[in-house]
């Protein structure tokens, strides 16, 4: 058993910490949200911003785990705590990953731009883009908050990406059926929102360490996903 | 600085968890191999045994953290041996997602198992497992041996995978321009291309774990990529 002046010291540290888990989590959703503007707007200069800034929440990734393992190695937590400075180093991974994949939307809206647009997919790629940042918003908040109802709630609701995904994967097949000429631009834009699928994936991911943090088990059932469409997707890439 | 008997604990301990990193290390290899075999032989068995043994790679990092976790709590290490649980935890997460990689190329072979094979692709995708396989080993041989020379070699190498990918692309490419009725097959063995180069770029980042152990530094330079086919793709998905 700690003392309480170790636990509240632990507690001190580990607020500073989650201080720079929201901060990474504010940069990634601006990223996503600017890199699929710029996609729709066509804004190479706004995707250019997005790409450059994708090194500060790498750093904020490094500062995150530097700053947990001291945590660790400082203040020895117990079990319970343990699994909680886990699951920030999980949440920052989680976010990392979600800015490598806004980065890599932007790199692409950028060859996009020199490419004829097909039909309403970049619109709909930033309606999917919105939800999944609501999404992520909820997932930290449910974390800050530990708040399971919420948590439960974002990962219920995983399946709404995933259907605007396998809607908008039947509108890019029709132009690449349509005409061969559109196969490169649809090859892009269904990355992207395969992409922003796993982004969704990554705040369900979240949204289970909130689980796990109360609960002490992850989430046993498998997640729902959307019904798959026959033979053109098997899963959000995990 | 820490007396020789905490030392000598630590390394004992860490000698522990590595031998788990090589053991998962192993499991994702054979997993990556399976998936691909199952695709090219169209062997069912083989992809659905691929898919239940992801739950044990997943549960080797589950406990390779937990693990990593109490060293730090009870070891408190001094900084560079903080930097090396660290690279322990990031080398474990590598190899989880490879291993979620390889589950979902398995998916997608049993999807593909009933669609008409395009050309030599999948042999083509076997070739490319077989080799991100090797540089998935040599990054971790390079990581226990701490063989500096060996992951820089690794890290240069990758750019053949690239390279691999980006042929594979060209001829999907050319099999859906031909006949529209071969896109949704072209798309699944992209997504497997696409994964198993991202595997690759997995192996290339453990490699650069095993440099920043020993400089303290991650390589400044951009890893070199190969050059990318117009319109066809921006980066690794990251």
């Amino acid at each position: 058993m700690k003392e309480p002046h170790i636990l509240s010291a632990f507690d001190r540290d580990l607020e500073a910490v989650q201080a720079h888990v929201l901060r990474m989590g504010g940069l990634v959703e601006q990223a996503l949200l600017d890199a699929a503007e710029a996609l729709e707007t066509r804004d190479e200069a706004l995707a250019q911003k997005v790409q450059a800034g994708d090194k500060a929440i790498d750093a904020l990734e490094e500062q995150i785990n530097e700053e947990c393992a001291r945590l660790l190695a400082l203040r020895a937590p117990a079990a319970g705590d343990l699994r909680t400075v886990l699951s920030v180093m999980r949440i920052a991974a989680a976010l990392e990953r979600s800015g490598d994949y806004a980065k890599n939307l932007a790199k692409r809206s950028l060859v996009l731009s020199n490419m004829s647009p097909l039909g309403g997919t970049s619109s709909s790629i930033l309606r999917m883009a919105r939800t999944v940042v609501l999404r992520l918003k909820e997932a930290l908040d449910a974390y800050i908050a530990h708040d399971v109802a919420v948590a439960q709630d974002v990962r219920l609701r995983d399946k709404e990406v995933d259907q605007m995904y396998n809607s908008l994967f039947r509108e890019l097949l029709t132009h690449m059926m349509e005409d061969p000429r559109n196969i490169g631009a649809a090859m892009h834009l269904h990355f992207i929102a395969k992409n922003i699928e796993r982004v969704g994936d990554h705040a369900t991911s979240i949204a289970e360490q909130v689980i796990y943090l109360s609960t002490g088990d992850m989430p046993a059932d498998e997640r729902p996903k959307a019904e798959l469409i026959s033979g053109t997707d098997t899963a959000a890439g995990r």
